[in-house]
């Protein structure tokens, strides 16, 4: 999958303090929060309208593109706010259960034995 | 990082066709899309406002709830449409050249060796 | 056309101070900005699925009910911060050279005699 | 108040077939309903960034414009589907009693002989 979210923000971090016209990412912490926000915004209403084109036509290929900008911009809302994404995976994580300790750490509980 | 959308992918798909009181996600596939994209737009504003809050406090715990909130319920909707949050993740990757194919690609110019 | 949004205001303006239970405005004003400001979020991506599904089915019904939904909240968040909607009607004035008085105005350089 | 927005649904009407290029109205017409809910949900979300930021500032003047903006384009998607800005209205009255006519009969229980 799977380091993606990662990669993708030490890519955003990097461009912290870059010149506004040295990328798409520098304009847009150049142009401030409410700027990243509005971005965020309209993608995912372009999502929403897209889900909808899907369902309709069976084609998921802007649905794809939309949501991918949706979490690019959520993205850079998080880098613009100094946070990582990883605190984000924490939090999902943690409603459901999912992370890899704790996920052997449950299963250690009842079937160690069959794991390897 | 980061299984973490892999294995919440697989729990919304195990999610499918389970009875409506079953949990929350059985509940939003059995409302169907529409109340889904409600949900993904809730959690957008959500989001905006916890980045507008955080600005001014400093304080940026609800910002990743919310941004959680809007990534769980983005991937809810990609399932009801039967799509993979690995097709945005491979968007992604595209767009910023960065899946490990393509850096194990651009590294095995001047460090194969090294690799292994 | 009418009066109602002035009388929709009064309304609005009525409710502050009330008991929190006594009205859905006044418990709106009593959790606040945020709270009023998600309503128009959610209701501006409830009205924007209902013209998808107005276009598709040829049925507005649901359309005519959002709209009026986003519009009494975007009231409810003018009154919260005590402005008024003859601000907003007299922008959309402003720009289209609509007001009364630009009207006449503009009618004068040709009939002026007419008028009176 | 308020036959703004009889007048400017008027204006809305008039635009309709007009060559794409001739009006702002006219080039969203031609590039289709997904465009028009796209300005939609836009500025819906410029609206409650500005509302937060009135909040903090005291200063309300961007709130009336980005509130135009999301009042204009949700006309722009009325006339678009073929709609009168009445019926939201008229929705509207019909919520809160306020029709001239509904608050004309009210009257007439108790004050008949004052009313001329």
């Amino acid at each position: 999958m799977t380091d993606t979210l990662k990669r993708l923000a030490e890519v955003l971090e990097s461009r912290k303090g870059a010149a506004p016209d040295s990328s798409y990412v520098a304009s847009l912490y150049h142009k401030g929060l409410n700027k990243i926000l509005e971005k965020v915004g309209e993608e995912s209403v372009e999502t929403i309208l897209a889900a909808k084109d899907a369902a309709a036509s069976g084609d998921c290929s802007d649905l794809i593109y939309e949501t991918a900008d949706l979490w690019f911009h959520s993205l850079v809302m998080l880098a613009a706010l100094d946070q990582h994404p990883q605190a984000v995976l924490d939090e999902l994580d943690r409603r459901f259960g999912l992370s890899g300790h704790a996920e052997k750490a449950a299963r250690s509980d009842s079937d160690t034995q069959q794991r390897r």
